[in-house]
């Protein structure tokens, strides 16, 4: 299969990549470099990036920017930065990719348990979160020459460990992987993947 | 108790209104009239009537708008018009009434079982929805000296009547109210209230 991976420079996203690599041609898009750049924030990026990638089998975007931070710290800028890069703009690689997504291929987004298992701190990234998850299911219902679904992972143990977290309780970024590789490869759709699902 | 009531002129609102006045004072905020105006897209008019109401027992909100529409239909404006109305809007009730919610009172938001149970046209509905649901949940981690929920009506069987459709499958406005008695006089903090469940 022909991939796009928006965010394959991330953590997730690099370990994706790694997975993808053996069977597949993979085409990386980060915002600062990879085989093409986007901005997940610009629409316009967004119809760039898919002009010059041209048709593919699959899209999956381990991208996104949420801030973690109290409630009473969070500001309108932080729910502004979720809601128009990590939720809208992973909408609009449906809204803007559906054209470019051949028949029987599949979108992958991604969301994380925060939706349902929230944490001191996670406010925006959980409205963000269930909105995807919500969305996805939504979308699906409508969407019916290719399969549409998120990952939702837990907290990676190679996140933690840059936290200096305790990394007991994560999900490595190879495991959390495998929830992508089902994606695309499965039957799934209008799905929240639970990462741990998937090892 | 003293009840702002957001919303009060809508559908849901005006059965909620009615519900509450035998027990409660209750202060009417709505876009185009009421004891106060208010335009929830504006964080600078919620923290006006803020100012004006002074403090509450409780905070209701029945307001919202957001676009029911076929997904290749949807435009950029209508989910900009969600995130900031319906989304933002009802956030921004908590963020910027908190210090006006008295010690042991609750705020009540409003989403909708689109979140849960979408339909085909409900994808932007279904993404606001799923976020109130999540950040509900997340916020109320946060949040101590008062409750936090969100009501999710099913199609209500008035707005069923308006759109001409068959009302056998809605929950009258009378009933749906009695969901947003059950978040105001008892215990939940943090919950999705399905408005079958309080009849
Ligand atoms: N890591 C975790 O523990 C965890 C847990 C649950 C959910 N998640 C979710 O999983 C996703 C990936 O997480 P991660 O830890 O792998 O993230 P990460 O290491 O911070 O990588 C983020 C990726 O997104 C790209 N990106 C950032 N802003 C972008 C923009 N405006 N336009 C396009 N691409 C952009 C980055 O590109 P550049 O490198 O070029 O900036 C990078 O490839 C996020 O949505 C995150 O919320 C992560
Ligand atoms: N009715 C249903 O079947 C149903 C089902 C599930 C969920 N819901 C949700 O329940 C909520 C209420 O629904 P409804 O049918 O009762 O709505 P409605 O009859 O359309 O009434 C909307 C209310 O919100 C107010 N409002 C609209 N825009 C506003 C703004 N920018 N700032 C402040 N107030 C604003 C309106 O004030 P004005 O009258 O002054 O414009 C009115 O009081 C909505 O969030 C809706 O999505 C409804």
């Amino acid at each position: 299969m022909k991939i796009l991976l928006v965010g394959a420079s991330g953590t997730i996203g690099q370990a994706v990549e790694a997975n993808l690599k053996a069977n597949h041609e993979v085409i990386s898009a980060n915002y600062a470099n990879g085989d093409v750049k986007v901005d997940l924030g610009s629409p316009e990026s967004i119809r760039n990036m898919f002009e010059v990638v041209g048709h593919v089998d699959a899209v999956i975007s381990t991208a996104g920017v949420a801030a973690f931070a109290g409630f009473d710290d969070l500001t309108d800028i932080d729910y502004q930065t979720a809601l128009n890069n990590k939720l809208m703009g992973q909408i609009n690689l449906l809204r803007l990719g559906k054209s470019f997504i051949n028949e029987g291929g599949s979108i992958t987004l991604t969301s994380g348990v925060l939706s349902r298992e929230p944490m001191h701190g996670s406010a925006v990234i959980s409205m963000a979160n269930g909105a995807l998850e919500s969305f996805v299911k939504a979308a699906a219902l409508e969407v019916d020459n290719f399969r549409v679904n998120v990952v939702a992972p837990v907290f990676v143990k190679e996140t933690m460990a840059m936290m200096g977290m305790d990394t007991e309780s994560g999900l490595s970024a190879n495991d959390t992987a495998k929830a992508y590789m089902a994606a695309v490869t499965g039957k799934m759709h209008g799905q929240t993947l639970d990462a741990p699902d998937y090892l």
